[in-house]
């Protein structure tokens, strides 16, 4: 397994060296990452004595593309990286799947180091070695599992992340909070503003829980064959349904599963597995997250519920047909559903989540 | 490490059961193997009842492309292929290197069968693991390793191959013999027509030897991290320089490593570690290969030694600038040299084999 390690982006050249991947480095940002942070890290390595360049992608979700990563590799031969040149990812989700797909296929495979920038990519995306590229017809089609040989996570960059970003990858980590890690959620019902507030140690405490329960399900199932990574996809279902229907433009990754966490919830108590008390807990903390009241207007609150269950049965996630779901059995125990869920029951569940979110 | 199973093709739908890998299956042809041998392997996936479809690419090199891959996703999405889809290449080392990208990096990997039908693939491409596309600056520079679940081999499929094409097979077969199999060259010395033509137990032999050595070196370095499967790259430095010059299309790949090998042979003995007694003995083997007369002349006898070096240069093996040899400390005994190599040994061991192959 890579390693996790929390301190100031100061400390990459001496990371750097200590793995012994200092021989020459390629920083891979995106335009806004760029902008804000390239200065400082290019400074560090050069007083270090590291030899780096410095490659940037568009931003945002379409850096995720074949023709982005063909002009990249394109840079990579022409800079002359080889297979000791170690890919530095930093930025986003988008850079650091982009980054890991091309750590992952460049001259069969480069070391590889995530720096995520983001909360949502601090707590989740830059953990756990899922990097991919999206297709025209799917998102993140195309892709690998590969491990970072770290992450090297600086809370600072926080500092210049937009309100509607930390949501976002708060609604990530309460995740965990519910498939797996009880005691957790208690982090969001008593400190709730601390952390939204980027107090320095409530959302460090944070980060770090979600980063060891990430890792613990992906250690326990780094391919995603034995169905327990499938877990991680709670709130999942409903989530990608609500995202593709915007074309991935309205809503962010995390409010999206917020709504589909509150879905999901619902489905799993009308289905008799969650009990009425637990949900209502659910309810209450899913309510302190600020959801962009247009955007939710438009884009659940006034859809058909028709129109999601569609949109969920053409994600990838389908096997052979049947939509699955993640449920919970009670706060802290989430289960791939086996059996078929009937089309009434998602329809309920969504009209449930959409009358608590009016 | 994958199996490698030497059977009919007809024998295809057992050993898809027998993996429990026939729940849905993607045949990958070229347009040649497509016509050749579509019809017979899709019969028998019929008669044994396991869902199938088929997928052309180009024939040859110009199929290992990001607008072919780009091309093939999409149409493994809308056929709904999914992580229980088992991905069959079927072809030569094109369609093994195209395949098995496209099965590495499809929904993060799906399950492969590597079916080879050139005696090159069977020896060497289709084994250990080694997958890639090429960039338009350069080849096999984006890839994995990724093995099959099984490789199946059937020498009916070498029925239809052309002359030349055995040859540049056997080719690579020699390497394993001048590498790490001392006593395998004994074949090459005492059966060469046999096996070039084809004679079922002989070719068989030979076959079967060079999956072993190949799978030998491949288990103990996969990654390519330890330098011990650099010595698969005997003849390549010189080999590849050869086929770069020429774009891809002139020499076969067999061709190409054939000359290479005994460049890097006449290196070996001019730098002092290969005795006199064996580079003659590897130099009456290489003679017994028939090289396509023309084409030798025009793109190696006629060429500036300076150009092929400066080819090499180029090509991605080479580590912060030096370029690597893989040399013969004796027939059998091949290692990386850590040294760099003076320029006017390489011209010198150029010359050398020009003169041994006019």
């Amino acid at each position: 397994m890579s390693s996790v390690v929390f301190d100031s982006v100061q400390r990459l050249p001496h990371l750097l060296e200590s793995h012994s991947l200092a021989s020459n480095v390629a920083l891979l940002f995106d335009r806004n990452g760029h902008r804000l942070f390239c200065d400082e890290i290019s400074l560090a390595l050069k007083r270090a004595k590291i030899a780096h360049r410095v490659f940037v992608a568009p931003a945002g979700e379409s850096a995720k593309s074949f023709r982005v990563a063909e002009r990249l590799y394109g840079e990579f031969i022409k800079s002359g990286a080889d297979r000791k040149t170690t890919l530095v990812a930093i930025g986003g989700g988008a850079i650091g799947d982009l980054g890991g797909f091309l750590a992952a296929s460049y001259l069969r495979g480069i070391p590889l180091v995530q720096v995520p920038t983001t909360l949502l990519a601090m707590v989740d995306s830059a953990i756990g070695g899922k990097v991919a590229i999206n297709h025209p017809l799917g998102k993140n089609m195309i892709g690998f599992f590969y491990l970072p040989v770290f992450s090297l996570i600086d809370g600072r960059f926080l500092q210049t992340l937009p309100k509607r970003d930390v949501y976002s990858g708060l609604a990530e980590a309460l995740k965990y909070a519910l498939i797996q890690d009880a005691p957790f959620l208690a982090e969001f019902e008593t400190r709730f503003e601390r952390v939204a507030s980027l107090e320095p140690l409530a959302i460090e405490r944070v980060i770090r829980r979600s980063v060891r329960n990430k890792l613990r399900v992906v250690k326990e199932d780094f391919n995603e064959t034995t169905g327990r990574r499938a877990i991680l996809n709670f709130g999942h279902t409903f989530g990608h349904a609500l995202e593709a229907l915007t074309r991935y433009n309205a809503f962010r990754h995390g409010e999206a599963v917020l709504i589909g966490m509150l879905c999901a919830s619902a489905l799993s108590k009308n289905l008799g597995f969650l009990d009425e008390e637990s949900f209502e807990r659910i309810v209450r903390v899913v309510k302190r997250f600020p959801l962009p009241k247009r955007i939710l207007k438009r884009h659940f609150l006034d859809l058909d519920e028709r129109a999601i269950e569609a949109a969920m049965a053409s994600d990838k996630k389908k096997e052979r047909g049947a939509i699955r779901f993640v449920l919970l059995k009670k706060i802290g125990e989430a289960f791939l559903s086996a059996d078929r869920v009937p089309s009434k029951e998602i329809h309920r569940a969504t009209r449930e989540a959409k009358s608590l979110l009016k």
